[in-house]
């Protein structure tokens, strides 16, 4: 299998924190990025277009949703996830494991894969590591990941047993492979504890993969617990390859995982806090339905070159919201966006500068850390 | 008052149907045009940037729920209506009227206004001709209308005493306009009555105002009463000054419109069927939650040149719609507005050309009208 497209250049370094270019089909990724989630092969209230003026490169999707609906065949004869969507830059999907364990109503997991009950019409389905491979070459997503079962980060015991099944499984996936078109990445797992965490990235960085993930973080572990693991596994995890830390997505967590080596970074809560009226700020979360914004004339933040920045006042950004129209989600998701996007952007240029370090530290000051969570 | 911006340059006729130029504040409206509907300062769903990409030109607002959310004075604060929602061309607001009539849960009506209850939180409000045109000064348009009542189109007796009443408030309202940079449309009502439509056509015409709306059609009368009433009134209002058909939006009274002497329209049509999963081809209208599109890798239209014709499958329009993705109604109501934008610039080169006699009965035989209705 020729993995050759897939090669990564570690551009500079400065401590852990890197500036690369990560090769793929559809064009280069430059690193460290963030990927906005587009779960069911859209970006929630944004078109191809706004999105790729947001600066987004990379988009991700989701394997359990998209398998259920449409179908995988059916993308596949439409031309795959990018022709579907129209989204012509690279993307990546995700196994299913994560929804199958987070969002299915009944499972029963055994070493052969998982059956789970659909979400949307409680139809009985069934993954294992090659249906779930099966299923991305299907998508045909530049980047797809392994099969991996997530558990409790604080259960020692299941994390044990979920370690080694991510790891038989790793290696039925890899065999069960056959694009090489598509770059598979490897997950280490291992929840909170450092021996199982070291142990799954020694085993995942030793199958001479494209790119490695760290996955089963933000899940209800502490700041504190996740930096620990990302540092641990980054010291194992070779450095020449891209290093994809899943699910995390707050503009705190993404300085702090550039800050220990992490690249990539996924998730939904630009477009989710959105569709909640919480807009970010350099100073942090602001919640556009306060009554504080109804004749606040600035834009959500001075300087923001986004669409919704250059274009519209917080006074109209709240009236929509008051007047229940669907704009005021596209907008704010477009800010949003374009906010974890160009930090991303500026990271990896004082990375090039040999200043993130003070970057980093600047930005973690101003930023008002929020603890509110929002459902979906 | 200074009219002397809201000129109308009759460029073209064939038969009864004209092209023209009415040039506002805010730039020349190339006529005959249809304005999408901007009910809450929004067209709903689309960006103005996606808006002016369809190529509107004019959008109407509603004077009814901008008075009551966000309020009259806070866009009269923001610099008004085309600051507000930025939408840099034309722009018209209704009166009220019509919605106080439609909307509202409790009214009272005298000789003086209309008290009415707020569908929103059922406070209660007063509207008076003077107090419309004080508010659609402070929202802005280029196009304002006088304040009217509207009556059943089949009741006699009530539309005797709407007439009366139109024209008075008509009256009011042109003494209470204070802006020089605004034009005062006033509108002829008379349900289906050829009298009381001839009577109100020569009223409000020789009032001397820079442009005339027709009111009360499509509401539930014939095609052939509309079409009657379009005729009639027509023939009395003079031809130098645009003529404005409220409410009406399908692509076949577009058509019969034009044919008649209508120089502009106005409809939610084609952003409501776009949230009902309906879209306009030159064929007749299709609903793209139909199975049968599950597979269609056409765009909606082929030769469309929107934005979600040139981009998107009927495919994935589709699964965008089984998946409850509000990007479903941004992509279908650009491929509708721009589909009777497009039909009224195709209709103004045909009349410049001397061909609208065979480009409307090319159409109108090719387009199958649906007599389906849909709610909001």
């Amino acid at each position: 299998m020729d993995e050759a497209p897939f090669t990564f250049d570690l551009i500079a370094t400065q401590t852990n924190a890197r500036a690369g270019v990560f090769h793929t089909p559809h064009g280069d990724l430059e690193t460290p990025v963030f990927a906005p989630v587009g779960t069911q092969a859209t970006v929630k209230a944004v078109t191809p277009a706004q999105l790729a003026e947001t600066g987004a490169t990379l988009v991700l999707s989701n394997t359990y949703h998209l398998y259920l609906r449409p179908g995988a065949d059916l993308v596949a004869e439409m031309g795959g996830l990018h022709e579907f969507m129209q989204w012509p830059k690279p993307m990546l999907t995700d196994s299913g494991g994560f929804q199958v364990f987070s969002l299915s109503a009944i499972r029963k997991i055994d070493a052969e894969g998982v059956t789970f009950k659909s979400h949307i019409d409680g139809s009985m389905h069934r993954f294992t590591p090659e249906s779930s491979i099966q299923i991305q070459e299907k998508l045909g997503a530049d980047i797809i990941m392994a099969f991996d079962e997530c558990s409790d980060p604080y259960d020692e015991t299941y994390n044990r047993s979920a370690v080694d099944r991510t790891h038989a499984w790793l290696e039925r996936c890899v065999n069960a492979k056959t694009r090489n078109d598509q770059a598979l990445f490897g997950i280490v797992q291992g929840g909170v504890f450092p021996e199982l965490r070291r142990e799954s990235a020694r085993k995942v960085a030793g199958m001479d993969l494209p790119g490695h993930a760290i996955g089963g973080l933000s899940v209800g572990e502490s700041k504190a617990e996740m930096h620990e693991m990302i540092e641990l596994v980054n010291e194992i995890l070779p450095t020449g390859k891209p290093r994809y830390l899943m699910g995390v997505g707050s503009p705190e967590d993404l300085i702090n995982g550039v800050l220990r080596g992490i690249d990539i970074f996924d998730c939904v809560l630009p477009t989710r806090l959105a569709r909640h009226q919480s807009a970010f700020t350099h100073a942090g979360r602001i919640n556009l339905m306060n009554a504080a914004y109804a004749h606040d004339k600035r834009p959500i933040e001075e300087g923001c070159e986004c669409y919704t920045c250059r274009t519209f006042t917080r006074a109209y950004l709240r009236h929509l919201i008051m007047a229940k129209e669907m704009l005021a989600a596209t907008l704010i998701s477009i800010h949003n966006i374009q906010f974890l996007v160009t930090l991303m952007k500026q990271s990896r240029q004082a990375i090039l500068k040999g200043q993130f370090a003070n970057f980093a530290s600047d930005f973690l000051a101003q930023y008002k850390t929020s603890s509110k969570k929002v459902s979906s």
